[in-house]
C-alpha cells in the first residue's frame, strides 16, 4: 500500500478551489515578484512580512507598527505607498529588523484564498528560497498543493517552472497523479540550465524589463537559493520558520 | 503594426471567461473523448451533432426527433442511456444519416460556457480532425481562443497537447503572447512522435484503460486526420462546415 502523501499544482487562483486544502502543506508561489521579495526581506533581517489585500490596509498597518508599506498595482509602487515589490529594494541596511507591510496583485490574494479555504499550513516560494521549501516539504511527510500566483488568475510560466523545480526535487516521497504537475516539472527540466535565458520568452518578461527596465529583479527572482529562508504563514504575518 | 489576429490557450473551462471571445473562434477541445466522437460520427455521415448538458435533455430531445441519444458521467454510459462516449460506437452502418444527440462531463459544457460568454465562432477540435481546424483558422482569418475542456475544471495534458499541435501548425499567422500557448507548444513538441506511448503518464489514461480497458479509443483520440471533419456550431447543432 502506497502512504506516501499527494502533491498537485494549482496553474491559477482560480483552480485553488479543486484541491483539499484542509491538510495540505500550500505553498504560495509568486515568482516575479511577491514571494521572492518576501523571501529577500526575511533573508535581509526583516522581523516579518505582513502580506495585506489593499493599498488603504498597508498604509494603516504600517503606521500604527511602524512598518514599511509597500506594494505593487499592475507592476509598479501602488499610488501613496513609496516602496514597490522588488526583491532588491530590500537591502538589510534597509529592512533589518523592520515589518514589512506589502500587498501585491496576485500573490497576497492567493494567500488569502488559502486561508479563506482553511489549508493547513501557508508557505511562500520562489526560487531564491528554493531549497528551504523542498527541505521542509520533505521533513513535513503532508499533503502538498503548490499554488501557482499566475497573472489576473491567468497561467504564467515563472510559477510554473518553480513548481517544476520543487516537484523535480522531492517527487519521490510524494504520489503525484497530476497533470499540471507532471507538465510544470516537463518544462522546468527542459528549461532548467538557463531559466534567465529563457526569460524573455514569458509574458512578463515584456511587462518588467521593456516597461520597467527590472531586468536584475528578474535574474535574482530565477536564482535558486539566494535568499534561502522559508516564510511561513502564522496569525497574519509571514516569519522565518 | 502588427495586423495579424490574436492567438490564446485557456486551459481550463474556469478560465475561459478570461479571454474576450465575442471577436473569436472557440475551438472546444476535449481529446478524451468528447470532440473526438463528435469528428468520427460526423466523418461517418451522421447529419449532426447535437450537444446537450443534462442526461434528461438527450433522451427527451433523441426521441423527439428520432436521433441517438449517447452520454457518458465519468466516464461510463450515462444512467438511461444506450451509447456512450467512445469514438468508435459510431462508425458509418450505425450513424449514417443519423442525429447523435450527445451528453458529455466536459466538452459540452465547455461548449455552453462559450455561447453563454458570445463566442463568434464555435468548432470543436481534436487529433482526428487536427487538419480541418488548422485549415479553419488560417482561412479565417480571425482571434482564436483554444478552450481545453480539461476534467472537471482540471487542467489535463491530452487538451493541451492538442492546442500544441494546432500552435505548431498556425502560429506563424497569428500574435501569440499567451504563456500556456508556449507551454502547450513546448509540450507537444517534446512529445509530438509518440503521443501514444506517451500516454500512459496522462491522469485519464488511467480512468480509460486501467478501470475501462479503453486502449483503442486512446490510440484513436490520439491520432491525427483519422476523422477529418470541421464541426462547426449553428442553431444548436454541431454540423460539418
Amino acid at each position: 500500500m502506497n502512504n506516501k502523501p499527494t502533491l498537485h499544482t494549482s496553474l491559477s487562483p482560480a483552480l485553488l478551489h479543486l484541491y483539499d486544502l484542509s491538510n495540505s502543506i500550500v505553498v504560495i508561489i509568486d515568482v516575479f515578484r511577491a514571494t521572492s521579495t518576501i523571501a529577500a526581506a526575511l533573508k535581509n533581517g526583516a522581523k516579518c512580512v505582513i502580506p495585506v489585500d489593499t493599498v488603504p490596509k498597508a498604509i494603516e498597518i504600517s503606521k500604527n507598527i511602524g512598518g514599511i508599506a509597500a506594494g505593487e498595482r499592475d507592476g509598479r509602487v501602488a499610488e501613496g505607498l513609496e516602496h514597490g515589490n522588488s526583491p532588491l529594494e530590500y537591502g538589510p541596511d534597509f529592512i533589518a529588523g523592520k515589518t514589512l507591510v506589502l500587498t501585491t496583485t496576485n500573490g497576497t490574494r492567493l494567500l488569502h484564498m488559502a486561508l479563506d479555504n482553511k489549508a493547513d499550513t501557508i508557505i511562500s516560494g520562489s526560487f531564491p528560497n528554493l531549497s528551504s521549501v523542498c527541505d521542509f516539504l520533505k521533513k513535513e511527510n503532508k499533503n502538498v498543493v503548490l499554488g501557482c500566483a499566475g497573472w489576473k488568475d491567468r497561467f504564467n510560466l515563472e510559477d510554473t517552472l518553480f513548481a517544476g523545480a520543487v516537484i523535480s526535487r522531492v517527487k519521490k516521497q510524494f504520489t503525484i497523479h497530476c497533470d499540471s504537475s507532471l507538465m510544470a516539472e516537463t518544462m522546468y527540466d527542459k528549461h532548467k540550465k538557463d531559466l534567465v535565458g529563457y526569460a524573455p520568452n514569458l509574458t512578463h518578461y515584456h511587462r518588467l524589463v521593456e516597461r520597467f527596465g527590472l531586468i536584475e529583479d528578474i535574474r535574482f527572482c530565477l536564482t535558486a537559493d539566494v535568499a534561502d529562508v522559508l516564510p511561513q504563514y502564522h496569525d497574519g504575518k509571514l516569519i522565518v520558520k
